[in-house]
């Protein structure tokens, strides 16, 4: 053996320490071996979700702390499995760093930063990081890929396509958070913007959001939702995504949005909290008499609009406006190939638009 | 919804398209949702590992085919599989394709030739793709991640840990082939440099290796093998692992070594056999009074060695040369980030050594 243990097993290794492996039953084999080996409770699904993290398209290094990326990179993956309802099995991560970034102090650092803002999460959620991949970057860019693994009783995962015409919708939390949070944070970034001082008691919606894993579990615990995704896109795009899976149309009654705090600070609150993507929230539908609750573990649960029957002659999402007229709403969040506008400053994956003004 | 899909829908609805969702037991639901939803059969663990291909590292698109690069993407998580002789249950693509891919009649072959090569494997091999992410690449470089997902009868599957003092050790197939064929691969770049003809008679170990799905699942089922790994990394490297995750130590027999007939063409096939990688055969051991036939489906399985009780005087891997006397063997295979001659030339992952000396 070297004397030295190369840099990618010492990256390994550093991966290793900072995500012990509990023994649990669900977890057969940890890090170490060609797979690893879980072990889903009898009469469970298994759920897989995937997501990318990539500098200069999800994060920038010189404005996304290192912590928030790694906690970031995971909260992507759970918010897939709070949409199904489902409760987290194990990650896997895949990392490819730049070859010059274990090798400097400010890299190293960073490489602990990610880290410890993924295990952050990895613990307050109970989910063990079972394996992954590394490899030098061919680039000077960071790249990673999250994999979450979850179950669910047979069956019972909530999906897209259930919402039937009359069911009532709704959304966890609060929109628009994110989207005016990274707005602040990439003005931080450029000395000439002013950047509000109170961010910090409103929270980090984009730095630091909390997927509703809770939430989906009670939703699917109690049979209280017919449909439910993730609002990664931006409410426009991923009601456009259920209403398709679903095979119907629904109406937003724009005067009950509950529009995140940071947001209203902006001038352009409204489009933010319906387009702007990475709330993270639930967009979940409901039977009409079905009892939904206000609240479930300190989170608002609020009706913002309703699923009608599909007809070709009008739009698939419209929106009620205070003055009772109506007005189509469509899809507005991100694209990653969307053929306009394409910079290289990173809005979180999404390109930079009128939506998401970037302010430098 | 905008008139033409946005370039994002349409790459995956083209992934969609090259990869039918066979109605099957154990996918309950595939691509379109914020997860899959997989149904292990009962009594089964569940296997997962994740392997990066990313350009410049694991292949060049100037010297390795389109259709190669998806078919070896599957390949490499297939392995892992194999190792653990384990039944594939779905695959997850993570896709991260540069702005102007999509875009140009080249570049749009080159994705179609891509996911061609991966649905060529995946139907061989009965794997659904299952879902993933897309994303735009932040370089000029094509990125994926591959997920398998496999299954096992509870506590059945195979691992690097089983192996004992006395048991011998086997290899799958032949070694060197897939190191002589990337030397050829890259080679063919140069048009100053020789291309010998008779590649097409000797198989393509690089570009199209054979992941031992069946080889594997038939050691497991049968109960041979006290350990197994697959060759990703090289012999040298992968023993070493075996040896380490055993707490044992080991030595090959050199005069046994099967060597491929590509590398045997090779001025130092000794070499290529012993420390090149990614001939995605496996290593395995099995107790001395097993009786492992000589072939599994078609593919012979050689004695190379014997497992030996680790001893701190001893290096953990020695040869034993043909005349007689023993030398340690050092891990020679790839990594990362390993600290020396780092050239961006790509050399499937291991950085250019004199190991695999590139001919350009």
């Amino acid at each position: 053996m070297t004397k030295t243990p190369p840099a990618e097993l010492a990256l390994i290794e550093q991966i290793r320490q900072a995500f012990p492996t509990p023994r649990r039953a669900t977890l057969a084999l940890g890090i170490g071996d060609d797979c690893a080996i879980l072990r889903p409770p009898p009469a469970h699904d298994l759920l897989v979700t995937t997501d990318f993290t990539l500098e200069s398209r999800h994060f920038r290094r010189d404005t996304h702390p290192a912590h928030a990326v790694g906690y970031r990179c995971l909260a992507r993956g759970l918010s897939d499995l709070a949409a199904m309802g489902a409760t987290p099995l194990a990650a896997f991560l895949s990392l490819a760093l730049p070859h010059d970034l274990p090798q400097t102090p400010s890299g190293r650092r960073w490489i602990a930063h990610f880290l410890s803002g993924l295990a952050t999460l990895a613990t307050a959620t109970d989910t063990p990081l079972a394996g992954g991949d590394t490899a030098q970057s061919p680039t000077d860019t960071i790249l990673a890929d999250i994999v979450l693994t979850g179950s669910a009783p047979t069956g019972t995962a909530l999906r897209r396509s259930g919402a039937r015409p009359g069911d009532h919708l709704y959304v966890t939390g609060s929109l628009g958070g994110a989207a005016a949070e990274l707005r602040i944070v990439l003005a931080a970034a450029n000395p000439s913007a002013k950047t509000p001082n109170h961010i910090e008691e409103l929270g980090h919606p984009h730095l630091y959001p909390h997927p509703r894993l809770h939430q989906g579990q009670t939703l699917r615990r109690r049979a209280l939702a017919t449909a439910c995704i993730d609002l990664s896109d931006g409410l426009s795009t991923d009601l456009a995504h259920l209403c398709t899976a679903s095979r119907v149309r629904a109406e937003i009654d724009a005067a009950t949005l509950p529009v995140h705090p940071l947001a209203t600070h902006q001038p352009d609150a409204f489009t933010l909290a319906v387009h702007g993507g990475e709330d993270y929230e639930l967009l979940f539908t409901a039977h009409p008499e079905t009892r939904i609750p206000s609240k479930i573990a300190g989170i608002p649960l609020t009706r913002i609009g309703t699923i009608l029957k599909r007809n070709s002659r009008q739009p698939q999402i419209t929106l009620l406006q205070p003055n009772g007229t109506r007005e189509p709403l469509k899809p507005g969040g991100w694209q990653h190939f969307a053929e306009h506008k394409q910079t290289p400053s990173p809005t979180n994956g999404r390109p930079t638009r009128s939506v998401i003004k970037v302010t430098k």
